[in-house]
């Protein structure tokens, strides 16, 4: 069983994720859905990303609608170009995605910009036929990767937003206008995005429907590097895979500056603060890089790329890219538009320029998963840090009797509401342990006979498995300063650390 | 200004809320972005229902997909008979929504159950002619408000679900034996639903894209009445509008029960926690309604309905839909997906049944902007519990001047991680308090000259205006203490008052 295997049948028999209307077996793939644990383990996240990279940066957060008429996709290029080459088989009607399938038969990878007949062309040099019924390929089409709602009974042409950033830009001079009027201001958004896939795979890894957090830097190029912020991360040690090289090296963010490396401050501090994001969710720096890209693999209109990817059981896998979209986006919603989206800044009219970190959400919890879900010769863990685990904390009576199940309800009962809680009482209080060790929660309270007596009750910690006796009257007090020093813990591993 | 027009007009001002894809002034109308102040207030809101509803009740939260296959709405009912009947001008081509148009031009209300051509027949005996150019209406025909989609190449039929219940009922069995195993079994979901509006009006509570919350609570019929949780609250004052009567009455859940007017404890038990969820919200007990509905009100799988509305400058609004809605949703799924899904309660195989709570989200936030945006001759306030405000701390220098300003920053700095804050350092501090309370900013602490002597600064409450000196080292402790002492202070109003 590989990994990829492995995480999955623990995501599925424990509730985490599984596909999205089951029950109707010949539902269309790419469409997953939260469990109860997958719910809770991704508002964390959530949360994790709300702190570390919106409060602490101060970013303004906002949530815009999914579906978005469709000049917004013809500004931002999507109504034409957001399409994948497509081939038909003759036969059996079988469709291919025509470049991937050259990929696959060849192992020639197949440029993005080559045009349909350059790619029908490869198909037919090539003698490649239907892998399912050996029969002939149709000449290569495009398929639009949005998908396309009518609105009201005119029908107006809509379509739901294939990325969060597209309501950033469009809303952009609104927000800047009625918050801070000023350079640079960074907007973000999570919730869902949407691309009609050829051949959504690997489960929560690509999907028709995923969520995604975005975050837009508006910025002046000019000032680029006049950015304050950059100082306290400016040692800090990037894992910087530049063009051409195979592996990822430490650079501090004040080298890469000079060297030419990374452009600017700005965009130097802000792969800093996506890198940590990451770390401080408990993933090891080893695993992590930024690799930048060539102008062949970047977006058209790209002009410094960056990928933070981390290592896993199927290849490094690309969590969020960081682009410098230039002033692309603004200046095309302008032209579209016909409205003025410049502002003044240090006295001049400028486009604002916009560096974006585009995070996918469900694959960064399918990595938390791989990378955490672990076990050696005693035990399997969900090494969450502590602050995210979904269930925050356990309450068991020590047997099932009585005194002992009524004043474990009744401690159960006073913490639900504050925490993530479970109860149980069936089985040996080993076996209770271990099952929430396998869900990586990390506090488990335990009511036995002493309780009775004195009032206290155990609190066995996941990680160090050691026990401790607490009145149960401080229980709360204690876990809520438990689950802050956790979030204490993640900051100083990663700040200023080199 | 109407209330309305008041509360609108601070929401767009503040940018709470704003029109989607306003720069191109054609976009279809019914779509909504949640601006900085506006993401806050909902997520305030979602805590507030995990909190009192879903961690109190230990109900089971999941996310689905909202782009679900055609034979989960053949199965609801949505694909035949979630359509709106319309008519069209045979001069102009403006559609309306034609029962809409003879209740705006007769005053007569038109019940849901004519066909279209009784209600073409009731539009041609009344003369009722085109409102725009006084041309000819066309025959009636029904208009689907679902929103239709095509997956992949091969074009399979989908639909944005036009409710979130459908993923819960499409999952129920898979969670069902994925935690407890046992009824009753509250599953629950937040997230966006999509309706295809003939005419979306009133900004934010008729949208095609909007937030639904619904509970959907599976029991077994027989054992509806064996239902301890309905102890703690039997005596609660209901605010109830039995059929027929055009005022609510309080009436406890036990009377409630005992004279049948509610039909078994756990739907009263429901009913209470609906009603107080909105009471902790800083809504008056006198301003809610449970109003039952009649058959012809009803959905026709109901069995009853009970509304929880709430008084508006609008008119009563619609915020719960509380319906019994027996077994017809697993029903017609079993029948259309064949599969099983039935469970064994009490020794005994049986169809479970369902008790749904629908809420609306966005509406409920825009009643809560109405119930407390405050005006009296001293000052406008955001009168939110401070737990739902969406700035939880502000910070300022007395004056904007050297050490004063740098130790002011350093405490934000140090705040802003853990609290949604502000900083600000512009205009006199008596300005800068005033502004905090139309946001409903329940702290604002000040550096002032005494500060830089002793360490200590002010924190100003936002309801009584006192201010109490607090040393800056202990500011986080105290926020913290304070906003759970409200969610304190929300609990014990609702808890068993009556």
């Amino acid at each position: 069983m590989t990994s990829y295997e492995r995480v999955l049948r623990f995501a599925l028999s424990k509730g985490i994720v599984f596909p999205s209307c089951e029950i109707y077996g010949e539902a269309p793939a790419g469409f997953w859905e939260y469990g109860p644990l997958g719910v809770r383990l991704r508002n964390r996240f959530i949360e994790a990303w709300r702190r570390e990279l919106v409060r602490r940066d101060e970013m303004i957060e906002i949530d815009g609608s999914q579906i978005m008429t469709k000049r917004v996709f013809l500004a931002s290029g999507h109504l034409e170009s957001f399409a994948d080459p497509i081939t038909k088989c003759r036969g059996c009607g079988s469709i291919f995605r025509a470049d991937k399938l050259i990929e696959e038969k060849t192992n020639i990878s197949v440029p993005e910009r080559l045009s349909d007949s350059e790619i029908s062309m490869m198909l037919e040099d090539r003698g490649i036929r239907c892998t399912n019924c050996n029969g002939e390929l149709s000449e290569v089409t495009r398929f639009n990767m949005m998908f396309k709602v009518s609105v009201g009974p005119s029908g107006d042409e809509a379509y739901l937003r294939p990325e969060t950033c597209q309501s950033i830009f469009v809303d952009f001079l609104r927000i800047y206008k009625t918050t801070t009027n000023k350079l640079p201001l960074a907007l973000c958004q999570i919730g869902k995005s949407f691309r009609n896939e050829i051949s959504p795979r690997q489960s929560i890894l690509r999907q028709r429907e995923f969520y995604q957090a975005e975050i837009e830097v508006f910025f002046n190029p000019k000032k680029a590097d006049e950015f304050d912020k950059f100082e306290q991360y400016k040692d800090y040690a990037l894992m910087l895979q530049p063009l051409n090289e195979d592996k990822a090296v430490k650079v501090t963010p004040s080298e890469a500056v000079a060297s030419g490396l990374i452009s600017n401050r700005l965009i130097a501090y802000y792969l800093v603060l996506i890198q940590r994001f990451y770390e401080r969710l408990g993933i090891n720096r080893e695993s992590v890089r930024l690799r930048q890209l060539d102008s062949e693999e970047r977006a058209f209109y790209a002009r410094e790329s960056w990928d933070l990817e981390v290592k896993t059981s199927l290849g490094w896998l690309e969590l969020v890219a960081c682009n410098n979209r230039g002033d692309y986006d603004l200046t095309r919603h302008m032209e579209v538009s016909g409205q003025d989206l410049s502002v003044v800044d240090d006295g001049e009219r400028i486009v604002p320029h916009v560096f974006e970190l585009s995070m996918g959400v469900d694959r960064s919890l399918y990595l938390l998963l791989e990378h955490l879900y672990l076990t050696d010769s005693k035990r399997t863990i969900l090494r969450l840090p502590y602050h995210l685990a979904p269930i925050q904390v356990a309450v068991f009576p020590l047997v099932d009797k009585g005194e002992l199940t009524k004043l474990a309800e009744r401690i159960y009962n006073d913490l639900k509401v504050d925490f993530d809680s479970f109860y149980d009482s069936r089985e040996s209080i080993g076996r209770r342990y271990r099952k929430m060790d396998e869900l990586g929660t990390p506090f488990c309270v335990t009511v036995d006979h002493q309780s009775l007596e004195d009032g206290t009750v155990t609190v066995r910690d996941r990680d160090t498995m050691s026990q401790i006796r607490v009145p149960a009257s401080e229980l709360k007090q204690r876990i809520q300063r438990l689950l802050e020093e956790s979030w204490g813990r993640a900051c100083d591993r990663g700040l200023g650390e080199s």
